[in-house]
């Protein structure tokens, strides 16, 4: 992705290496539009009462990610100690969705594609919390 | 708002009193324009180069606040530990927009307007924390 | 709502009388939540396989009205002509939208209000295409 | 990137050839993500007071492709016919974008690799336009 050319020409340094952030933020863009895709698949599903929960969490993890990435991009003033948080926010959030989804995994592949996502999502996260600056005792 | 009255009209009862409900969704959509109108108003300002970091965080806040209202807004399969941790990330972001706000609050209005609007959509967001169930543990 | 007080403090005069941006701005915010809202009501019902172009139709108009308000907000260098042909975009999306929320608005209150708010939404965006300079002649 | 692995999985086949949908979402999420640093690079830059131009398009357009792509992502009830005129904004803000990033293109790299960005998306809808169902016509 693009992403890593564009952030080099950024005219301020990322507060720690570029690629944590660039690995990270592009997790974020895949996990964001594959849960966009898999409520929309969900849906279209014959048995969809069964997967309300699927869809609601998919959403929520479709907004969430798609935020956490425009945040991370942002390198004027950042602020670490927000961004920790946020993103501990994030591996929640990733958590939860993968969690519900890996339930349906067998039955919906759509459903296991999304786990996957989250939890690639989910680990980058928790990997650049963990070298941002003020350490890893956030996460939860 | 239409808000209390589509809430009002939704097959699941709310986890907790609809109007705290209501109040926090209400703030953090005021508070997501009010930043959105506040950066662009910087942005316009002679003296730019010195609210980089008034916009960026301007530009952060709408979209967690904007978020958070969607999140908030479902109430199917909700998950109020999730709802939590989202609330706490939004009155740290609230908090953090203020008071770089207040420090331009004599200089700019829109400052001064955009700071308050933080401050209720911190107390609302602290506000429906404290209720949802799970305690008032969370917030830092 | 304050979204009035906070453009009227923005070094930049509107394009045309800030009523006229406030209104639709407000319009547009009020019918991304009730979307928001409809759709994930629509998904609690009982009989959500009957509900599935509902839930779509009312995801894209959040998306919409949500994009809608954010670029109506910023007036610095505002390009009317761009706003002319989104406004015609919100409009057609409002007017689908309507259209499927009023087939059950019989059956779900909230459908029922959602149309209303879309319909509100699609008279203010109209109302704007008409009044911002270039004509009214993109409408379709 | 995965965005054709779940798209694959998808109850309901894509209205037209599956590709055509990938590539162009595919460009929309490159583009946003391009603008979105874009906007906040030219921040950073010590002469942003040349820049607000360029700031304020990279925001809009951040929005119009993210809301974009998310539209074409959901495969279940498609209105075509709303997917060409959605297109077509996106063809032009991506020109209006790239237009002003292509001025200042010698100056800044950020502002060079974006307005790249905008050209691969304005391509890219431009192309899903023609194949919708509904002809090219509405494309100016």
């Amino acid at each position: 992705m693009a992403i890593e050319t564009v952030l080099k020409s950024h005219p301020r340094k990322t507060l720690i290496e570029l690629h944590s952030f660039v690995s990270c933020i592009e997790a974020c863009i895949q996990c964001a539009e594959t849960c966009t895709s898999c409520a929309d698949a969900c849906l279209a599903e014959e048995r969809v009462q069964t997967l309300r929960k699927c869809i609601r969490l998919d959403l929520d993890c479709a907004d969430i990610c798609r935020t956490t990435a425009r945040i991370l991009t942002r390198q004027t003033e950042p602020e670490p100690q927000f961004m920790r948080i946020l993103l501990d926010v994030c591996v929640t959030m990733c958590g939860l969705c993968a969690r519900e989804c890996e339930t349906h995994a067998e039955m919906h592949r759509h459903c296991r594609i999304c786990a996957e996502a989250c939890r690639e999502c989910e680990r980058n996260s928790r990997q650049l919390l963990a070298e941002l600056p003020g350490g890893a005792g956030l996460a939860h």
